[in-house]
Order: structure tokens, then C-alpha cells, then sequence
């Protein structure tokens, strides 16, 4: 048996970021940068009017009560140039339109009568008053998104505002999933007398999508080794990570090993953990295409948690991330239940509670018997350690919080 | 003007949860569920095994020391039926495989000799000991998971394993963004002098995307009247929802009204709120295809903060979501910082602590001239109140908590 702990460290030691490709601002988004963002160029060029109104210098009005200037012209934005003012003069100007030279300040169109011709001012603007400087959302030169960064809306506003259509990022790795089994059936589509919906699968496609990367769900695989293997075969070349479930039995086994042997290195080990402890790691592809490949446990429940414990922080690694874990709480139990000697047991749990009152868990269902509705209405997964054999009412277990 | 509780409850009043549709398992993922899912069958329909092992009857083998049994025949998963156990025999079984009547527990390959023909013992099992019973996944006749349930992974294995292909859901709305503004220049072209890139449609792009809605950004329009307005009809048949930036300064309001004003019935407001105070919310499209409008500020800042505080809450509401809102905590300023009177000020922030610690915030920036840089850089906004001037380093301030 190898323990949690080992399989996941080999499983780190042999997954990294995905080659940086250059994307367009859409695809870039959920990305981690692999480059620092330099701004071109100081953004606004020049400064700008925040609001319509009347560009006016602010010195000149000092001391003038309600001043009333003249409208020298207008200014709109993206007005190639302003004019210059002259001094005791107004620009009608709307908002983001170039302050004229001799200009520092703008008055607000609601603080004047709105004249076109001549203007009253009801407000006297202290200098910079309305007005965006030079450099006020990007200045040039300035690293404004370092390498590393994820690129959410925010990030990718100040890629767009510095002219940037492309950047170079982590791709969002592909990863594509195969359920083996010849007992299994599409959900949807009838099913024969002793015959299992697919849900494994299902459930992976939206927690790799959840997770930032891009599923490619190729669906129900027989155990028949022909067609496994050209299935595997003709994924290859689509994907950054390969996940098999199911096909782990020892009656299946020989032919997800037959079937993988000539395509890479894929070893098979019992992992002290439950539930479902017998899991395959390795690469797959050959040479600078090698890709990792998981083969996980076929029952829903077993697949999901081993997609949490080792596929979920490899996947955040190929994409750049350096934070790989989900939160975890520390949990009171509310009651206590048994846990096989030996073995890491993780049991779908319901937590509930807030930093400040302490948390309390709950396991969802019979801790000895996981199911997928147990696991679709827990929030978390108490993680009990391979020393204890039970957890009594009372104790404090660790556990990972899981999504919704 | 108005308040931003006014805007806000005029929006909500105005928005409802998208009609129900049928999709399919990996269109469905995200979205809450508008249907009561009752499971049409007892998953497992029968007992299987939870691993490789022998089918034995407990009860046989009190008091046999290390018993050694004459293994009857072999059960693969998926097989239909399994035979009668026989008492005194154990049958070879594959994990998921079913359970022989008169067997009542399987012992684990890995604690027997793994014997085809006879197999020995190293280990008497309890009554149920790794079988999983009928219904341990999915009780026939239960409400598995309940209307108004968000489907994430762990919920679509409950649907595939109970056979479901399709679900009715709540679809994720689809959000047409059109960036208005003669000035404005796509990211990655050439930029004519006093040209500015496009950043607000890039961002709401990824916003729409992290709520969890569908966007579909149209790009650059010009102030043109009929271009707009042509782009605008173009979009509407695909929408759900349609937001615009930009074209509300009193020189270019006109056109973007004139042009709304025989799609629907869309009310341009001030309000009372900083950065971004010119707003437009209505309904566009006629009849039972109308959808909601919301026109936004062109500055990218100004657009986030609007999303953020309108938009986002409405494609929630609209994607069947009860919780509209984002987190917030209350958070003690380092430093002060003036707010305009009257208005409901929102600045990009760091925000820092943890609940058992309190937590601290900081402006990113100049209060005053929000930037997209300090937007970048923030991971928070910190809203001060329409009746306060200003914040005093140590007060606390209520901050909405950005992703990332």
C-alpha cells in the first residue's frame, strides 16, 4: 500500500505549467500570466475631462464670486488635440475629451447653467478638480500585472486599456476523460438488465471545467482492448492530461495495463485511502508529448474524491497556479463513526459554522457506505487519518471544504 | 438623482429567473436546477460489492478458525444476475459485481489467498461487511437533489447515475455587451491620436463569464446612429440581456436614446454614486421578448463598479439564484480619505485580516481617480456612505469582496 501522502507527492514531482501560448483577451481569461505586463504607454496620453463640463484654469477665478466666462469651443472625446485656453476663458468639454493646455480643472456641468455661449460657474474647482492626470489608470514603463497574476476581468481591463489583444498565459490545460467499463450506459439512453448509468465521467467534466480547465468528455469505453486502446490513442493528441475511471477491478485491470503499456508509463498501486484505493499514475504520449495520465476509481463517489486528492492540485499546477489546495477547516464532530485502520478515509460531510463561532461537521450518510447522494449534499470531506480507527463525538477533524 | 438603492430595486423589480429549459448534462452544469429530481430507481437495484473479493454468508463461518471454501463460480460487474450461493461456498466477485442471493459480505481479494478454485480465509467478515446495499447511491421514489439546487459536479453524478440525461434547468443567461464610442480602438490595432482601447466590454466579458453567465461581446460601435442602431436590433434576438458602455455624456446621450427609444422603454438616471453617476436601466425588445438594458459609464472602472453593483445581482436573480449579493466584511481604514457629499463612493481596496483577526483596508490608488491599475490591484471595494464626507484612518468601512 502507498500511502496518500506519497502518491500525491509523486504526482506533483511529475506535473508542471503548461507551455505559455500567446491567447486573445478572451481565452486569456482565468488564465495565470506568464509574462509582466509592461504598459506601452501612459493611459490617459493626456489628461482627460472625469465628467462633462467646462475646463477652466482654476487660478483665474479666484476670488471672483459666481464667475462668468465665455465658451471658447468644444471638446469631445477623443478629440485629436484641445485648443489652448486663454486665459478667463471656458472649454465645453464631455467627459474623457482632452483638457486644453492652460486648463486644470473642470467644472461639472451640473455645478453651471449649461451655457453654450457664455457659462456661470456655481462652484470654483480647486486645481485637478474633474480631471484624470496623465498616467491615472496606466503609466508607461510600469509593471502592471506581474507574471503569476490570474487574469479576471479586473486584470484583463488593464491589458485592454494598454492596448494588449494577446497575452502570454498558462493555457487552461485540456483534459480529456474516458470511462471504461462495459457495464456502463449513457444516462438518457436504455439500459440492459444489470447495466450502470455513466456518472463518473459527468461529475469530472464539470469539476475539471470547475476547476479552470477544459474538459473533453470522450464518454462510455467497453474494456474491449481494441477499442480502448484506439480511443486512448485518438484522445492523445487533444489533451494536456488524460483521466480513465473505472476498469481497475482485478478482472479489468490486465487490460487498462495491457492497453496502456506500449503508449507509456502507467503504474498501478493500492493507495491507503477509502474510498476506492486502487489508482494508476504515470505519463502517456512519449517523449516532449508526454502527458500525465490518472486512472481513477470507476464508482462516482471514489472518482470524485480522488479527483479532489490528486487530479484537482495537479491541474491547478499545469495551470500556472502556486496556491493548489482547496480551504480547509478545522471541525468539531458532531457524532462519531468508525474508520478503516491504516487508511486515509475521506467522507462526504456537511459543515457548518463561521470562523468566529468554530465549525462543526457531520458526515452525510453512512460514513462505511459513500454515496452520490450523500456526496451531492455534503459541502465538504472529513479527512480522517490512516492512525485512527474511529472518530468519537466531540473530536476535532480536518476537512476540506469542496464548492456550493 | 437617484439612490443606489433605488437603481437597485428598480432592476430587481424589473428582473426573474430565465425560463426553465431541458439540457443537457454538460450544459446544465452551473446552473440551478427548476425541477425536483426524484430518482426513478433504487441505485444499486440490488447488493454489489464495494471490492474485488469473495461472496460469502457470514453466518457460515462462526467458530471456523482460518476457513477455506470451494469457490462456486466467478460475478463480474454488470452481469445481469448472479446464482444462488450455495451454503459453505464463497463465489469470486469483481467490485460492483452482484451480490449471490445467501451471500450476505464480501471479503477483500487482498485478505484471502485470491484462490480459483478453493479460497482461504485470512479474515471473517460481519454481516454486510463491503457490500453496498440497494439504494446506497440512490433511493427510488427520493427527492435526490430539490429545485433551486446549483449543479456542480457532485450533483450531476446524482442525475447521470440516476439515468438522467437532460435536466430542467434555469439557463445561464446570455449577455450581448456593445461598447460604444467613436473613440474607442480594439486592443491589439492601431490607435489613431486621441484614440483610447476598449477595455470595458474586455472585462465585463470575464465578469459575465465568472457569474456564470454566457457573454457574447459584440465589440466596438460608433456613435453612428444607424450603426448602432442596427447592431443593437442585430443582438437582440440572441439576448437576454444587453449591456452597453459608454455613450452617455450629454453630447452623445442623445444618440444612444434616440437610438433605444423604438427597441423599448430604457430611463437614464443620475445616480447618486462615485465613480460613474450617469446610468441607463430599462427593457428593450417589445412584448414577451423583452429583455432588461442596462447602459453603463464608458470609463472601465466606472463599468465595473455598475456590474458590480447592478448587473451582477441581476444575472444572478436571472439564473434562478436566492443569493444575489457578494460577500462583505467590515474592515478598519489605515489611512482616510475624502468621499464627494451625497454620494454612495466605491473605491478599489486592499482588504487584509482574517475573521478572528478583523481586517484592515487601504485604497489602492487615489480615492479620488479611480484607475484601472488600482482596480487591477484591488481585491475589494470599499463603499462609504452618501451621507459621509469622508473616511478617518480607523473607521470602519463596509467592503464588497472581489474575486481573486
Amino acid at each position: 500500500m502507498r500511502s496518500v501522502q506519497d502518491q500525491l507527492a509523486a504526482v506533483l514531482a511529475a506535473v508542471g505549467p503548461v507551455a505559455p501560448l500567446d491567447v486573445v483577451l478572451s481565452d486569456a481569461s482565468g488564465c495565470i500570466l506568464a509574462e509582466d505586463l509592461v504598459a506601452p504607454a501612459d493611459v490617459p496620453s493626456r489628461p482627460v475631462a472625469a465628467c462633462d463640463g467646462y475646463a477652466v484654469a482654476s487660478g483665474d477665478l479666484h476670488g471672483a464670486g459666481a464667475p462668468v466666462l465665455p465658451v471658447a469651443h468644444d471638446v469631445l472625446a477623443g478629440d485629436p488635440a484641445a485648443l489652448r485656453l486663454a486665459p478667463g476663458q471656458a472649454v465645453r468639454i464631455a467627459s474623457g475629451g482632452p483638457v486644453p493646455a492652460g486648463a486644470d480643472a473642470v467644472v461639472a456641468a451640473e455645478d453651471t447653467d449649461r451655457g453654450a455661449v457664455r457659462v456661470a460657474l456655481h462652484r470654483l474647482p480647486g486645481p485637478g478638480a474633474n480631471v484624470r492626470p496623465v498616467g491615472a489608470d496606466t503609466v508607461r514603463g510600469a509593471v502592471v500585472l506581474a507574471a503569476g497574476t490570474r487574469l479576471g476581468a479586473r486584470q484583463l481591463a488593464v491589458a485592454a486599456a494598454s492596448g494588449r489583444g494577446r497575452l502570454r498565459v498558462h493555457p487552461a490545460p485540456r483534459v480529456v476523460l474516458v470511462s471504461t467499463g462495459s457495464e456502463l450506459a449513457e444516462p438518457g439512453t436504455p439500459r440492459r438488465d444489470g447495466g450502470v448509468y455513466e456518472a463518473a465521467g459527468h461529475a469530472l467534466e464539470a469539476a475539471v471545467r470547475d476547476t479552470g480547465a477544459t474538459p473533453v468528455r470522450v464518454g462510455v469505453v467497453t474494456d474491449d482492448r481494441a477499442v480502448l486502446s484506439e480511443a486512448l490513442e485518438d484522445q492523445l493528441v487533444r489533451a494536456d492530461v488524460v483521466v480513465t475511471t473505472g476498469g481497475l477491478s482485478e478482472s479489468q485491470h490486465d487490460t487498462l495495463a495491457d492497453v496502456l503499456a506500449p503508449l507509456g508509463t502507467v503504474r498501478f498501486d493500492q493507495v491507503a485511502m477509502a474510498p476506492g484505493f486502487r489508482h494508476g499514475f504515470g505519463t502517456v504520449g512519449g517523449g516532449a508529448g508526454a502527458v500525465p495520465l490518472f486512472a481513477l476509481p470507476g464508482h462516482p463517489v471514489a472518482a470524485q474524491v480522488a479527483f479532489e486528492v490528486f487530479v484537482r492540485p495537479a491541474l491547478r499546477a499545469m495551470a500556472g497556479h502556486t496556491d493548489l489546495f482547496r480551504p480547509s477547516v478545522a471541525a468539531r464532530a458532531d457524532v462519531g463513526w468508525e474508520s478503516p485502520a491504516g487508511v486515509r478515509q475521506f467522507v462526504p460531510a456537511a459543515v457548518v459554522g463561521s470562523p468566529s463561532e468554530g465549525y462543526r461537521v457531520t458526515p452525510v450518510g453512512d460514513p462505511g457506505v459513500p454515496s452520490v447522494t450523500g456526496l451531492a449534499h455534503a459541502n465538504a470531506l472529513a479527512v480522517v487519518g490512516e492512525q485512527d480507527t474511529a472518530v468519537v463525538a466531540g473530536q476535532v477533524v480536518h476537512c476540506l471544504v469542496l464548492e456550493g
